[in-house]
């Protein structure tokens, strides 16, 4: 068949009502009923309903006559008028159509994908991805995670970031502690980079605002509902910040611009999913890290006042707190302790032993750290000393800030963290395209 | 010194003529001329010149009484009032200063940094880049990578493609022969991923249509000026299209929005390094790989017909021609060998020992290379025989086929290649932000 209109998707039929258009895509789901035939054909973007009766259905008929098999995710091209039908999904209907088959499939996937809900165990899921991942509801997933990177860089880029891309093989495993993949690079040791942090600092120096969007690697031998060990890192630094609260008020309009995107490119998807967006406060609320140990002491009875961090359990009860006190989904703690904190962060200077940093929590779960980050050459070098960390692994990050750095901060956002709070799914493993787990390497 | 006023960037100067503003950055350069001092600031975007005169020149001198040297790259910050100067550049003065400093800077940096002319030797920019990045010439390269970036996305974005995150750690080294980097993975052989190849394809049968703009690594052994061993690839593929001429046609637009865009954000960088911008003609002139090896022939009197690829030498016979011939700096060499192209190209089905396939040159040298993809799953088993390759690494790409898939085809374009050539510079190595290359991991 010749197709002398051009295609359109199945998201722009209602604009079509009355005439005959050219779609394509998957075959769905196909049933019979009385003497009708339905086929439900799935696009890269939507599903659209078609009715075939009489002659048409003995046409379809002949199309498996003569060859084996058009099993579903069969891949089709289908010329047909579009009609309103109230009761069909999305009350249109395409109807006396023409089909031509483009790819045929005999036998069926290894997941029923023409379910409204995907029943397959988490394995299963993963395991076949490559399939799987066409599910609508999956791709709705993945569809929310395009539209937040977009989110993301486009908030920036209107306040005059510029966008880099900095290394992933990396000399030394020098920044956090944090466990990295070693590999041979021409006879050398080098790792993976597990964040762009002394990379993205040293270019506040060139541009002054930055942004990275891009994979990150952590070798961490934890297998659980939190953990990948390749994530997708959406970073920013900025430079000639007062402190911290500049980059906490940066975030909030990123966040905002983040969910601002997701409304409006993905209206279907949200639908499909059942979620709800939370809203961005105009001002995030905040509070001090010992006055959250005291908060939770003062409401639950358990002290946990004089510990180094907060655990999840903790966290759980400052976004019970956000929503009650505040009526919001977000809540920054700021002032974690120097020694628990990375040692670029900078000190808060009325209390060197609290940082200038923060954490930002969704609905009581972390999602974002962040702060402002030392930029006195010498700052660096007494507190690298005093860490008895060496000074050889960091001599370019040192380099750059000898020679003029202003006081900057900025944070790392895990987008499949992000996408995980959102849509509620119960493992990160649900939200990365191709997960890498202690297990997993494949698809 | 308060800032009351909001700081601006200095490339927003010529909107506040005889304003009093705020501005900071580094300081780039200092004369004194009479009893004048000339300050040049250079923020993330560019440079303003400061004059002092009288008691403004003694206050200067005031803050280097009072501390450690006042360097070049000291970060400082200075109220000033904006005044029409024909002879300064831009147009521009600010007067009557008022200058706090932010950071001090006491040390000259490795290379001078204020000359327009960048002099050092490619091995100190290299090692330097930290500090080297910042000169106006330097950054305005990068600043470009991020303006063509941001149109290749919005392009795309516009054809309703969908930005994926492929995994860089993959289980297996399959694709193309290329050296890849090995790693040890909780014990398990893993590599870095030479391209996003196969993840593209196989997210064709979700969205459709994908693009992706991520680090690709490859561990050849070579110290030329047109290779580094990390680099940033802009992938996009897509479904449902006739043959390879869809995606020659596709390219062609994403390579005018990107030209576009480098127009539109980067006029100030490519005044800066006297770069003119080929135009993208409405169609690009293409040539079949065995008429171009007739033509080279003719044309030159040497035969590399029969030859199973085009040398450099015969690219640039072909980009004399294209400009000859079609006015065109841009040429589409189409049809080349079945047996030399990867093992997915689709081949010609009239000429099978050819291949749908395509390499874009820019004014004679290769900068793209794109096709049509086998999409049937018996001609993936088939090819994978004939070329004694095993079946088992490609099980979930293969399992995408499997389940139907549209014929489709994309293209994957080097970011850093694609700035050499517009840029001119002599190595592909000044125009990554930390190259990558045989002996080189820091900074």
């Amino acid at each position: 068949m010749e197709h002398v209109m051009e295609r359109i998707r199945t998201v722009e039929l209602a604009a079509h009502v009355g005439q005959r258009v050219h779609v394509a895509g998957w075959l769905h789901a196909r049933r019979r009923l009385g003497g009708l035939t339905f086929l439900t054909i799935r696009d890269g973007w939507g599903l659209a309903q078609v009715v075939a009766e009489g002659e048409e259905v003995a046409a379809l008929d002949a199309l498996e006559a003569n060859a084996p098999g058009l099993g579903v995710e069969s891949v089709v091209a289908v010329e047909a008028r579009v009609t309103l039908a109230p009761r069909a999904p999305g009350g249109l209907e395409l109807v006396e159509p023409r089909v031509e088959v483009i790819s045929r499939v005999s036998e069926p996937p290894p997941v029923a994908l023409n379910k409204h809900d995907l029943k397959a165990s988490l394995t299963t899921l993963l395991e076949s991805a490559a399939v799987t991942n066409r599910h609508p509801t999956r791709r709705a997933v993945f569809r929310l995670a395009a539209a937040a990177m977009a989110g993301f860089r486009e908030t920036l880029l209107a306040r005059d970031f510029t966008e880099i891309q900095t290394p992933k093989l990396v000399a030394a495993a020098t920044e956090s502690g944090a466990n990295v993949f070693h590999l041979d690079y021409f006879g050398r040791d080098a790792y993976l980079a597990q964040s762009p942090q002394l990379y993205k600092q040293m270019m506040v120096g060139v541009f002054e605002r930055v942004f990275e969007v891009g994979p990150v690697f952590r070798a961490e031998p934890h297998d659980t509902t939190r953990h990948i060990n390749e994530y997708v890192s959406l970073d920013a630094e900025m430079g000639f910040i007062q402190d911290h609260r500049d980059v906490m008020a940066l975030l909030r309009d990123v966040l905002a611009g983040m969910l601002a995107a997701l409304r409006a490119r993905g209206e279907r998807e949200l639908a499909l999913l059942d979620v709800t967006l939370p809203e961005v406060p105009p001002e995030i609320p905040a509070i001090a890290f010992t006055e959250a140990q005291d908060l939770i002491f003062a409401r639950h009875g358990v002290d946990v006042r004089g510990e180094p961090d907060l655990s999840p359990q903790d966290e759980r009860w400052l976004g019970e707190w956000a929503w009650e006190a505040h009526g919001s989904d977000f809540l920054y703690v700021t002032g974690y302790p120097t020694h628990k904190r990375a040692f670029y962060t900078h000190p808060d200077p009325a209390r060197p032993a609290y940082t200038n940093s923060f954490d930002l929590m969704l609905r009581g779960m972390e999602l974002v750290s962040g702060g402002q980050r030392l930029h006195r050459y010498e700052d660096y070098r007494a507190v690298l000393a005093e860490r008895g960390l060496p000074l050889a692994p960091f001599r370019d990050y040192l380099e750059a800030m000898r020679y003029g750095m202003p006081p900057h901060g900025g944070f790392g956002l895990g987008l499949e963290r992000l996408l995980m709070q959102l849509t509620g799914l119960p493992t990160i493993k649900l939200v990365a395209l191709f997960p890498r787990d202690l297990t997993r390497l494949t698809p």
